[in-house]
């Protein structure tokens, strides 16, 4: 059969998903399951492991088969109880306490705070003609905002999200005493946004906080006013020894090449605010569905299809890892055939995106044209996701669920990222684009090319 | 100049509404104001007439011309303070009560009340069946469905909202004492949701209420076990006599043909619940917002440029008339180029709808590929809106903004129907798209070639 032709015929089988996760969808109920069971995921905490246990069981009810735990050992970080900054000057705001998270990965202040003087950095150019002891004393302000006006949200992240993850350690290299960084939202409001922070080997180790994006007007608005602000912060979170968790797998095994893998997974781990919907509990929730979805209309393709939560995301990927290092040691990974990620909010259907190989991506493209009606424009070029990423060094084409995403980093992290932001008409139409796009690639009677495997940290790894 | 040339000079203005939209939009802190202000606006209600003064307040801070009213006498109904349906039998369920909201324009029952026994009816067959006396002295329980596995929210919602038009008096014709109509949407919850109805002349008036989903399922279930279930249905809502109220009104006059308009509007009433954010207070901001945004640009459009705030879209459209009426009294219907509603949520960007001839389809289509990026795909065919259909009879072009639609019915004259629903991106986006759309049009060397007037009960208006 022609190919052409070969993926026109899965056209009923495509509608059939689209339809019954429409009128039987489960991923919304799943997550509201989920949220209500564990809303703090953050690797090594009683909520991880809670949800560990929770995807256990609900991969169980939704009949999935070997289902079992892929043990990793994460990072281990606790917020702790106190997380304050406090305007000391100007004296009109004197007392004034400001949203803030601490970032994850921060060390704490001294138990009775820190007192210092911030400055306002919006780029690395004007830290760096600070010189060395620029900041002396002082903290780092960074408020650089995203860039609202750019129609990727996305995009806008990845424009200001540096200041997040290198800022304590810059300010530190320039004599401060702590970076204060404002919330990576567009959006003016009290929530502030958490996230990752990692510190550089080579300067002291200083507290870091995301201050949410008013309370970094109201200082902007301040400091350019001319006035000197001084704040107390206090922070006493902390990095407690690494601890056992784990990522949860389960299958439809394939009923003619079982050793051939199609992956869908999501990362089950999230931050300790809200209650991770979007983030990533919704991807999660589809991967499962994704699977659950074929089982109820008796789907059973050729090959393997393998839901996986990934562990700890968020702060490490070293479920991510383990993932990699466990199929690789089975002599594993040269069957994966394709692997998809839902980590970018289970929003209504807009593209995949993907490193295929020419030939592959016309396949995937023509898969993807089976799931316009949904709303589902394109198949793409671009990356998979932090968790499937890794995978591309194995000759692995990775994929990622490209829903809307205009309304996302306003959840993103914060306290936001709740059951409430979610449709359940629009996750179920994402598990079913995902369930659809897994099921044909699984049951194809040609495997999908494979990418020439290429380092991890290729751009476009797979494309000559 | 060549009319494609023409229209893709405007991609530099079109990208810079965009951009200001994102980057300095108001449309949602307008909402924000709008639902704090008046969040009940049902027509003739104190929360209209306050957000009529709303309204001319907004469009004056936004710097629009000719601000003014346009009055109208709308129906008045009040809701009253008695909602209650109890449930008396089977023994089991006696005393439970479930959520249920009247629908607009029902009688009260009698002051203790109206006790009787449920039917469920899913089909107009199964009640014609039954016979004249078929439903005597027992309430019709109209419970089909939407159908979810629908991919457009609002076909499922047009196959199922008779029940809700017609339920009282079709109940009424088979010797029926009240109808109870399952809420209008496929989220099974615990919100009802109310909406219009309307008395047959030619039989006795009842009372009408929704009950929410999760509340039908039940009652369903325990009728299908075959015990009978009998209620007592409270209610106190009346209608009272017409009140004065109005539409508003407020413009950029066209620099050089100020008597051709191209109208943006949306409705300002709403029912009273929630606070009518999504239906349709975010399509009033979107109007004078694209106005506003024109404005910031300095874009003064060589056409008239209108915003119109509708009063009693949802239970009169006396608006709509006393709009029409008083351009046709004015001489003024042919000049209106293009009118343009959003009431379909202010959600991310997927099309516009219109009944243009083909030569300004052609056009529309054209100014709607400069939006490709906003995630805006087509210009398709399709209507305009309940306040602006009716100017089909007159010729006018009228046009729908078709946002992404798949949570607007979970929402929709219901309690969630709130600003914590909506995403400032996305209502941003959607002025935008209004935006450039009106300015083009009003914009372009060539006036747009409009429509051969056809009767308002047309499909397909203006098409030969």
């Amino acid at each position: 059969m022609e190919l052409l032709e070969e993926i026109e015929s899965y056209r009923p089988a495509v509608e059939s998903l689209v339809r019954e996760a429409l009128a039987r969808g489960q991923a919304y109920e799943m997550l509201a399951s989920l949220c209500a069971t564990a809303p703090h995921r953050l690797s090594g905490s009683p909520g991880a492991a809670a949800a560990v246990a929770w995807g256990q069981r609900a991969m169980a009810a939704a009949g999935l088969e070997n289902v079992r735990l892929q043990p990793c050992l994460v990072p281990t970080w606790v917020r702790g109880e106190v997380e304050n900054l406090t305007v000391l000057e100007p004296p009109e705001l004197a007392g004034r306490r400001l949203p803030i998270l601490a970032l994850g990965g921060s060390v704490a202040t001294p138990a009775d705070g820190l007192e210092a003087e911030l400055v306002e950095i919006t780029s690395w150019d004007q830290l760096d003609a600070l010189g060395p002891d620029g900041l002396a004393g002082k903290i780092a302000f960074f408020n650089r905002p995203m860039d609202p006006a750019l129609l990727s949200y996305g995009a806008a992240y990845g424009g200001a999200v540096d200041q997040r993850g290198r800022g304590a350690s810059e300010s530190a290299r320039h004599g401060g005493v702590a970076a204060l960084v404002r919330s990576m939202t567009t959006r003016i409001d009290d929530f502030p946004h958490t996230g990752a922070m990692r510190y550089a080997d080579d300067v002291p180790q200083v507290p870091a906080a995301a201050v949410s994006t008013r309370g970094a007007e109201q200082l902007a608005a301040t400091l350019r006013a001319g006035q000197s602000v001084r704040v107390r912060l206090e922070l006493d979170c902390r990095t407690l020894p690494d601890s056992p968790s784990a990522n949860v797998v389960g299958e439809i095994v394939g009923r003619e090449r079982p050793d051939e893998v199609v992956l869908v997974g999501g990362h089950l781990d999230c931050w300790d605010v809200g209650q991770g919907a979007s983030d990533d509990g919704g991807g999660c929730c589809q991967a499962i569905e994704a699977l659950r979805l074929m089982k109820a209309l008796g789907l059973q393709p050729r090959r393997t299809v393998r839901a996986v939560l990934f562990m700890n995301e968020e702060n490490g990927s070293r479920g991510a890892r383990a993932y990699r290092e466990a199929e690789a040691a089975a002599g594993a990974l040269g069957g994966h055939v394709l692997a998809i990620e839902s980590d970018a909010g289970p929003f209504t259907p807009r593209a995949f995106t993907t490193d295929a190989n020419d030939e592959a991506l016309a396949v995937l493209q023509q898969i993807g044209a089976l799931l316009r009606e949904t709303g589902l424009q394109e198949v793409r070029e671009g990356g998979g996701g932090a968790d499937i990423d890794g995978l591309r060094e194995h000759g692995v084409i990775v994929m990622g669920y490209s829903p809307d995403g205009q309304r996302y980093f306003d959840l993103h992290h914060s306290g936001r990222d709740t059951l409430d932001q979610v449709s359940p008409r629009e996750i179920h139409l994402g598990a079913a684009c995902i369930a659809a796009m897994a099921y044909v690639v699984a049951d194809l009677e040609e495997t999908l090319p494979r990418n020439v495997p290429e380092p991890a940290d290729s751009s476009r790894a797979g494309r000559p």
